[in-house]
This record gives structure tokens, C-alpha cells and sequence, in this order.
């Protein structure tokens, strides 16, 4: 299990230790007796199960012994009846008002005989008579599997509980006749009341309620399996429901004091939600008055206090989606610049506006994002926004995206997004909503790197319209050779060995022997390294008058990296062999040479070390 | 106003102009006439604002027209009767149980005479009663500038308003007698319902209803001014009795469908609040059967499901709470190693953990923290939680990494703590938990830089006992001498000047000009520069062996950074005329000098692209 190990408890597990130590002295209370089976519980069981939605475990005492969920089954259905009819539907056969009455009154809306709500008998049966399927088996074999898929293992009805509901059931088929008579059930409702009996006596274990609670944390996708319980958009009402009626009318004091939609079941069981937090379970028979576990209250008004997990108690929450802003002038792309390119790139890269998004991009967070933007509009020509780091994105971010989008074209501002792969949605929204103009103005980068590249010829080629023409270097231009005398540059020159690659061409294999020192004349090489996922990572791309493979003459290592041609390419070779034999011959040239190989390498390792601080650690 | 620009709207407000345009058609209801002056009121008004807790400000329509606050006024005075009184008193005089009945209900709990909630009138009477102060117009006073700080200006009541619901407020006296009856008011109710009349006159506009909210989704804190309008605790209960009474009989629907706490009155305010993200006022007089405004709950419908606002549609938010993880071994601090050192740390780095941490840390993100390192303990020696980016950091967060804390002791695991300052509970908390231990378990570091070097310091002197020593170099150990003969080595030792300096010396001056070089004999020289904040960066330390201020050899540019001494220090000093001299005179000196020099540099450079890649933009 995750972040379990049996020689170091987590401090969590730690506290749901004493938490149940503390109260299983607590004797206050007695099992249920109005179902003769439920009347044989062992008053003293007794378990607690915490869940995350990072899919965290979290289990003492009792926590894996058998019980029937009864009343709990309540909001699971419902989520059910939601998904197999339309929302208006169901909220005309079944209201959604707390009704501040006990667990097994009628409640019925005068006139329409609507239950008041979903959680009181008469409206979980009207739920139940709700859930599509041909047959009675059908039916019920649709909500145990639900209920597999919530407790991520297949659960089952215990009979002997089913049948003793079954017989003393009597009121419960009341209701049923009731809600036919009122057309709320449109058929017989013996077999409804039937399913409902049958949907009460799943058997369950506090583990299973810790993970259904987590399951409904976690938006429908149960946190340990991964597999969608119900559909993300009724978990919602699901647990508005549970928020406002869940503990029948001890709703309001625990929406007060424990803070986390809830339901409880006359077996002694209590379930709780703090959305997209976590889920509780929790397991004891004794029963107050209003038929809630006496210490499943105790444990979750204490375990609320602990963590602070009061539904409004939630501080400020999304000031962290701007992980880091930086513009084009603090960081380039990896394309290795020469002097005037670079100083060019000093000058505007100021307009190229990168943020780092991450978290949930939802309505409140996009906001923050778009607001800085707007605040920092001036003298912004591109903004590259970042989405590696984004959990998740839904649709009132992607609306405000792609409407931020459209109105900084209208300024001639382009927007661009990296890593857009992880938010799909985005994508979809900005198709659909840019129509014919999707091609033009929706701009998606792999990574920061190539949007970054992608911004910095469009700012060079209005500064050296040469810039992106690739003209070809001359020799006396070459970086390395600044400083030689004409008679120095001939002795090198006739050195000097012109290779052509065509795009594509690999110049140089990782661990070949490096034999040899690279000046390019005309076209781009890029660096590469593997990753350990398998994928490819551009280290650098080098241009006309720049050289590569220089490490050959400082060591005798093997090459560290793959360098192959962007584009055409023309390169003069210099031996490392060659170069040697200047030491001897034409020490001033070597010092020339040495010196241009330090000032660049220092150049860059200052260039390293600015960008490095903007990442700050 | 913040990222609010005249010659650009957000989208967010272009929306707010989209819906207040759609339902300012909508001429269902009418303003409320059983006060008088409300009758008055023009139905046609109409304004919207909706505030984040970043501070923005979104409004349309008559968004700065008054009106009087009425019921909305309830929650608000009932927090103040929670900060005056215990918990437990105010218990005991106002139930916080939804009653389902209209708003005028009397609703009292029978037998104790106790109001079932604090937003049906007796409740806010009862809430009244419970402001403390000597003086009736002293409680008046408080009431007023309790409203003046949620709204972020002074506000007043409006006397007309006042008086017309004082000649017709016969209901709410019965109601305050009633409550005297049952001693829930323990004085002359008169003033009290006085108060009451008073509290519901109160002028607002629909702008400062959305500041409002907005300050209670701030847990107290107004966002627009970062004045404190109650305290952060009391909040949780403000919004609990809103959440499931706010809307009178439609709570239990307005939950459903809208998923926020809210408030409404009758002269046509609704205040909405989705906790820790923003706050909504809408302000539009026709009502409906319930009392609500008609316009005021489409909007809010529209808003929600514009926005995903539902309360319980929050997606698993705090995964994000590690914003970056590495090791000892990917990063190193600045000071500058020796191929020893440095062959020793990219060996048993990997027992440093550094976690950066980010956003709010309640429980369930430091579960994730905790749960992670429990999940790395193999090989742990030191783990770092760097708390820069939190945001928050609340107690049971705190309790956590205490405990957290005290078991990785127990495995003889340290735990060190930076950028602590942001945190000040997290200290507070482990000193009086941890009393006498505090000092030797709570290590605090004021950056990662600095932990970082405290741990390395520590791996080292297990693995090379000499390191911690600062033993002297000798000449032939020099890193910049490696290669050069025995010959040569005297030929540059005849050139080089030992010099001492006091700890704290300023060794090199930013701007200085640069006429050589310095090698360090023994001790350690820091490199720093002074950031545009005034605080100085250390950039990188240097020991013995190493080299500094060797751009000087390259260009003849000025020094580019502070270099003092970090401990005693002594240096050899090489002269860069002495130096340039060597090209003439021993040339291959020169060059052994020069490929030293590119080689260090060129390893700074690999290991700044290696650590860049771990931060990974």
C-alpha cells in the first residue's frame, strides 16, 4: 500500500490509533433492533479507514469485518438514478429539500407526493425505482456492480440481513404503495421496495466506506483501482444531497461542527467527504437517538478538528497556479546565438511572456492567470502558456483560455500553448470555438523550447532580417578564430576540412571517440541526449560561426552526446591531431584558440548561471 | 483597479456584461412592499459584482447603487455574536438546524424556546442579543464598523428605511418577547429588535455585498483592503448556517444546483461565497413567492454552472503541494568542489532529500508530503522541506511534519527546514511540542543553498575525513596547475604572491579593475553579488586548490562580483601582465594553464546543465 511501511508508521496512522483507542471506551448507545438481524451486532466493533484521493489507506481496529451499508446505499443510487435519466427527471419524482424530520418519515410534498428528498426512505425507493434496466435481476446486478466499482472489489447482499428487512419491512412497503398511488413509482412497487431491501443489505466493510468516500473525493474515479465509479459531473449533486440531508436532522448541527457532506446507516456505519480530499469510514453499532453511530460522530467531529477538514474552512487556494513567470529576455530557447543574435535577443526578448501554469485550471485559478496577463500587456508580443504542470482543466478555463486568446489577436499578440497534450479539453474548446480561424490563431508547442525558438525568429527577423536567412559564415568569422592574425587564419585554414551533411545526418554517435572539433558554415546542428523514457532532448542547437565537439581538445573522453543536422549542413572538420601539432609549431595559434574556447564557455556558463537563478531554488 | 485595464476587459466582465444584459429582461416578481420604503424601490434596477480573493473586482449594471442589506445582514452579526460569546453559549441560544419553513417563520425549538437557526428572524434577533457592548448605541457602533471593514468603507444606516420598518416591525417585537419569555434574551427585547431594525437598514451597495462575500471567502480577511473583518475560526460556522439556511425554504434546492453558501434579503440582495475563491453580490428588487430575487438566483445559477463554482465540484487539488524534488546528489549547493569532493558528493548526495514545497499546507497536502517521504526512506540521511512557496500553513500541517519530524530522528534522519520564516506556526508548534529537544531537532535554514552545504559538509567529513579540515593546498595540487612539469611549476611559483585576509575581508570589488588572479592556499572565499532587493547572493564558494577571478585572463573586463573571505584565508596571486608575459616566454605553460582553465569551466557548465535539467522548464 501506498506510503505504508511496516517499520514506519505514518504519523496518520499514528492518530487513527489513539483516535480509536480514545473511544472505544465510549459505550453510549445501542445496536438497531428494528431489524432483528442487525440487534446481533457486537456492540464493541469498532473500525476507522481514512482515504485519500492521492490513494493514501489508512486503517485501524475493525476495519475489514463485514457489515450491511442500509441508509448509506442512499446517495450511490441516487448518483445511479442520475445517470440513468435526465436531472429534470429525477428532480420531479424526488426533491432535494432537507426536511428537518427523522430517518423513516414519509415526507411526502403535499399535492405532487414527491419525496422531499432522496435521503429519507420514501425518496431512496423512489431512486431506486429509477434504476434502468429490463429485469428485477438486471437491476439489481447494475447496483452491485456500482457498488463493486466504488469499493473497488466485488461486494454482495447478505441474505440473512435481506431477509429479516425483507419481513419486518412493512412500513417501507407503505411508502412504495404511497409513492404508486402518487404516480412517483410508475409500477408495481413490491419489486422496487424489494431492490431497495436488497441495496440495504450490501455487505460492506469500513474499509470499502473509506474507499466509496474517497471515490466520490476524487470527482468518480476511485483513487486505488483508477476505474470510474460514476460519472464526474453527478458527484456534485450527489453529495449536495448527503451535505443537506445525509444525517437526517442532526444535517444541520453536522454541517455545522464536522463540515463534510455525510451518511450514516442504522448498521453502525458513517461515511464523509471532503471533496477532492479525501473519504472517511467509519464502523461502530451504538446508535444515538436520531440512529447515528455514536462514535462514528465522536471520530469525525475529532478527526475534523485534527486536520482542519471543515468544507469551509479551505484557505486561498489557487494563488500557486503561476509555478514561474519569466520573459524571453531572462531565458532562450537551447538555439546556441551568436553575439548580435544574442544581443538582439537582450534587447526584445522582453515581449515574449512565459508562464508556468500548474495545478487544477479551473474558473477562479484561470482568472489569476488572466489577469496578469492583462496586467502585464505592455510591450508583449507573445505569451507562451505552459501546461506540463496542469492536474486538470475543465471547461469554464478552457472558455476563458481561448477568449483571452481571441482578444490578444485582436492586439496582435499571439498565444501560444506548450504541452497542451495534457489538457485535451482546451484543444477541443478553442476548435469549436475559433472555427476557421483555429489554424491561424491556436498555437501548440511540444515544449517551452521549441515555442520559445518559435518566438525568437519571429523577433530576430525583424532585427537582422539575415538572421533566418542561415547565410554562411565566413572563416575569418568564426568564433573560435577571433584574435588570429591573417598569417595565423591561413596556417589554420589550410587545416581546415569542409564535410556536407543533408538534414537529418547523425555528425557524431554518443561514445564514438572524439577525434575531431566542428565549425559550421552554413545550416543548424542540434545536440541531443537520450532520456531513460526513451525519448529524444534537444540540449542545444548551433548555428553558422560556432563550433561543436570542442571537448575533444580539453580531454580524451568519448563523445557525451548525439549530434546530428537540423538542416543542411556545412561543417569544417579541425583534427584534434592537427590542432595538437599547433602547440609545437604555432603556440600562439593554440593560445588564441584555447582563449576563444574559454570565453565562449564561459559566456555560456554565465548565461547558465542567470537563467539558473530565475528558477531559483 | 487590479488587471483592470480601460483599453482591455476581461473576459471574465464581458461575461458579467453578457448576463446581466440576458436577464435584465426578465421582469418576473416584484420588490417586496411589506416595508414601505421597500416598495419604492425600482424594479429595474440591476447590478452584478463578483470578487476573487486575488483581489479582483468585476462589476456591471448598478453595481454602486444602495439599498438596504436586510436579512443579508444575519450571518454576519451572528459572527460577531460567535466572537463575543463562547461557542457553546451561542449554541445554546440559536440551533443551527435548517427548518425548511419561509423566512418569517418563528420556528422555535419547543421546550427551550431556542430558535431552530440564526437566519430565520428569531435567530437574528437572538444572534443581536448576543453583541456584546455597554450601550445600546455602543453595540450599534460595533455592528456598523464590523460592516464597514467587510465592505472596505464606512457605511451607515439609512434612517428612512429605518423608521419604516420599525413602524411596521410588530411580528419581529412579538418575536423578541417570545425570546425574552424563553430567556433567550435575558434583557428588555425592545432594543434589542431595535438593533435588529437598525442592523437591516444598513445601506450597501451591490458591490459591497461582493466584497463582502468575497472577505468571508478570504476566511476574514476583506481582499481589497487586508484588514481582518472576523476571525479566521468563526468563519467555517458563518458559512455552515448560510450554506444550509441562507436560502430560506429554497436551501435545499439552491445547494443543489448553485453549491454555494448564500444569503439573500428582500430588498433584493443575494451575497454568494465559494470558500478560499470569490465572492458574488447581485443586487435586483423583484422577488419571488420565497423572497428571493428572481434575477439574482439566475444569475447565480448561470454563474456556476459558467464557472464549475459548485462546491463540491472541486477537482483533487493538492497534489501539487510538491513542487519539486531532487536529491544531494543532481543538485549541489554553490560552494565549488574539488574533483575529490565532488567525486564524493555525486556518491552519497543521494541520501539528501530536498522537497520543495508550495501552495497552502493543510492536512491533506502535507499527507502527500509525508507520504512521499516515507515512501523514500531508503538510503535517507537528510531531508530538506523548503517552504518558500507555501502560502499557508495551518496546525494540523504543523502537528504533522512534528511528528514527522520526531520519527525520522528516531532513524537518525534529520529533517531541515528553509525559508522556516514564511511558516512561523510550524516553529511555534515544534518548540512547544518538541520543549527540550527543539534545539537539536528543529534545524532551520534561512535558504536550500545553505542546507544544502550543512548536509554536504556532513556527508563529507564521513567520507573524506581530511575535507572539514580545510587543510592547505600545496602549489602542485593546484587544479589550474595539473599537467605543467616539475620546471615549469617553478617557473609560475617564482611568479606568485601569497597573500592573507581576516574572515569578512573584501577580497575583489564589483567594477574593480581586473589584474589577476587568485588561487586559494587555505580557506574559503565566497563569491557574492548584491541583488536588486539590497540582500546579497552568494553565488559560490571556493576552497583550497581552487581558482577565482580567472575572467581576467579571458577579457580585460571589469570584475563582475564581490568576492570576501569566508573564513581566514590564504591565496597565491598570479598577475595577469605576469601571466600574459608566459606566451612569450614558456608558451605551453600558457596553454596548460588555458585548458585547465576551459576544462573547469566546461565541468561547471555540464554540472549547470545537469542541474538546470532536474528544474526542467
Amino acid at each position: 500500500m501506498k506510503g505504508i511501511r511496516a517499520d514506519f508508521s505514518s504519523p496518520v496512522l499514528d492518530f487513527l490509533e489513539q483516535l480509536h483507542l480514545k473511544y472505544a471506551g465510549l459505550n453510549d448507545g445501542e445496536p438497531a433492533d428494528y431489524i432483528p438481524e442487525l440487534a446481533k451486532a457486537d456492540p464493541n466493533w469498532f473500525g476507522i479507514c481514512l482515504v485519500t484521493t492521492g490513494g493514501s489507506v489508512y486503517e485501524v481496529g475493525d476495519s475489514q469485518l463485514p457489515f450491511t451499508i442500509q441508509s448509506i446505499s442512499k446517495p450511490f443510487v441516487y448518483g445511479l438514478a442520475l445517470e440513468d435519466n435526465s436531472r429534470a427527471d429525477v428532480l420531479a419524482k424526488i426533491g432535494a429539500e432537507p426536511t428537518g424530520d427523522a430517518f423513516n418519515a414519509i415526507s411526502l410534498e403535499p399535492g405532487t407526493g414527491r419525496p422531499r428528498n432522496p435521503m429519507i426512505n420514501a425518496g431512496a425507493i423512489a431512486a431506486a425505482g429509477l434504476v434502468a434496466g429490463k429485469t428485477h435481476a438486471g437491476r439489481l446486478q447494475r447496483v452491485i456492480e456500482m457498488f463493486s466499482l466504488y469499493a473497488g472489489r466485488e461486494v454482495h447482499v447478505d441474505d440473512t440481513v435481506y431477509h429479516s428487512e425483507s419481513e419486518t419491512g412493512h412500513r417501507n412497503r407503505a411508502i412504495g404503495h404511497m409513492l404508486r398511488n402518487f404516480n412517483i413509482l410508475t409500477e408495481p412497487p413490491d419489486p422496487i421496495v424489494d431492490l431497495y431491501f436488497k441495496q440495504c443489505s450490501i455487505s460492506v466493510t469500513c474499509r470499502d466506506l473509506g474507499v466509496m468516500a474517497a471515490t466520490l473525493a476524487n470527482r468518480g474515479v476511485n483513487p486505488l483501482t483508477g476505474k470510474r465509479a460514476i460519472r464526474g459531473e453527478y458527484v456534485e449533486s450527489v453529495l449536495s444531497v448527503m451535505g443537506s440531508c445525509g444525517m437526517y436532522d442532526y444535517a444541520g448541527e453536522w454541517h455545522y461542527r464536522i463540515g463534510m457532506p455525510a451518511k450514516s446507516g442504522v448498521a453502525g456505519g458513517i461515511l464523509a467527504v471532503l471533496p477532492g480530499q479525501l473519504g472517511i469510514g467509519v464502523f461502530s453499532p451504538r446508535l444515538d437517538s436520531r440512529g447515528n453511530s455514536v462514535r462514528g460522530i465522536q471520530v469525525c467531529d475529532e478527526l475534523s478538528r485534527w486536520g482542519d477538514l471543515h468544507l469551509f474552512n479551505s484557505p486561498p487556494a489557487h494563488r500557486s497556479v503561476i509555478r514561474l513567470k519569466f520573459n524571453g529576455a531572462e531565458v532562450n530557447s537551447t538555439r546556441v546565438r551568436t553575439g548580435a543574435e544574442a544581443q538582439a535577443l537582450r534587447e526584445t526578448g522582453e515581449g515574449v511572456r512565459v508562464y508556468q501554469l500548474q495545478g487544477n485550471l479551473t474558473f477562479p485559478s484561470t482568472e489569476i492567470v488572466v489577469c496578469d496577463v492583462i496586467a502585464s500587456l505592455d510591450g508583449m508580443k507573445f505569451v507562451i502558456l505552459d501546461l506540463k504542470r496542469a492536474l486538470s482543466l475543465n471547461e469554464s478555463s478552457a472558455r476563458l483560455f481561448c477568449e483571452l486568446l481571441l482578444k490578444l489577436a485582436d492586439r496582435g499578440i499571439a498565444t501560444l500553448f506548450t504541452y497542451a497534450a495534457t489538457a485535451p479539453e482546451l484543444r477541443r474548446f478553442c476548435k469549436l470555438k475559433l472555427a476557421d480561424r483555429f489554424g491561424d490563431l491556436f498555437h501548440a508547442f511540444e515544449d517551452n523550447n521549441l515555442a520559445l525558438e518559435w518566438c525568437e525568429q519571429h523577433l530576430l527577423e525583424t532585427r537582422l532580417p539575415e538572421a533566418n536567412q542561415n547565410p554562411a559564415a565566413q572563416r575569418a568569422d568564426y568564433e573560435l578564430f577571433q584574435g588570429l592574425t591573417p598569417e595565423e587564419l591561413a596556417v589554420v585554414d589550410a587545416l581546415l576540412e569542409r564535410h556536407s551533411y543533408a538534414k537529418g545526418d547523425v555528425i557524431v554517435r554518443l561514445g564514438d571517440a572524439a577525434r575531431e572539433l566542428f565549425i559550421i558554415a552554413r545550416g543548424l546542428a542540434a545536440v541531443t541526449v537520450k532520456l531513460a523514457s526513451g525519448s529524444e532532448k534537444r540540449l542545444a542547437t548551433f548555428g553558422p560561426g560556432l563550433s561543436f565537439g570542442e571537448m575533444a581538445i580539453l580531454d580524451n573522453a568519448p563523445r557525451s552526446a548525439f549530434v546530428s543536422a537540423e538542416t543542411d549542413l556545412e561543417c569544417d572538420i579541425l583534427r584534434i591531431a592537427d590542432f595538437e601539432r599547433l602547440g609545437a609549431t604555432h603556440p600562439h595559434i593554440q593560445i588564441v584558440l584555447l582563449r576563444n574556447l574559454a570565453m565562449s564557455l564561459s559566456n555560456r556558463l554565465r548565461k547558465a548561471n542567470r537563467e539558473f537563478s530565475i528558477f531559483d531554488y
